[in-house]
């Protein structure tokens, strides 16, 4: 029971934090404003992303390679579009 | 050997996405500009890393719990800057 109960903690945590970048990336490619998102924190956060699917590859974890390369992909995704947009705009 | 990448890698790993979101807390403080930010997002995240802290508990590994729980501390800020200075501004 308790098993199960962790079991279900972690895959939800998991499906919040990988789900969460999506409204993100919807957002950015709506507004096409993406100037109030740090660089620096997509790099950080991507980097981030690929040494937790690696050390998920290295212990052979399925559920952390997955998350993680998702979110990876979101993250890519709001990388291109901080990039193409740019932070051109100055804000007040 | 293998043991200690896969640990150094786990931790480096942890420190990055936890790290990655303090250059964002210090960007929207000093442009105090987040209508970009997507306010689903931080909500959706600030719940992945409520039950990650939570299964870290039942879990009882520290780790999980300290790098979630230090970054739903700058989620936390992230989500007042994002309700302190709003979405008033409408993207072009």
């Amino acid at each position: 029971m308790t098993f199960d109960l962790t079991g279900f903690l972690g895959y939800s945590a998991g499906f919040c934090t990988t789900a969460a970048f999506l409204p993100q990336v919807i957002r950015s490619v709506r507004t096409r404003s993406t100037k109030d998102i740090s660089l620096f924190m997509l790099v950080l956060f991507a980097t981030g992303l690929i040494l937790w699917t690696i050390y998920g590859i290295c212990e052979d974890r399925l559920p952390i390679v997955a998350a993680n390369g998702i979110t990876l992909v979101f993250v890519g995704v709001l990388f291109w579009l901080r990039i193409r947009y740019g932070s051109s705009e100055k804000a007040s």
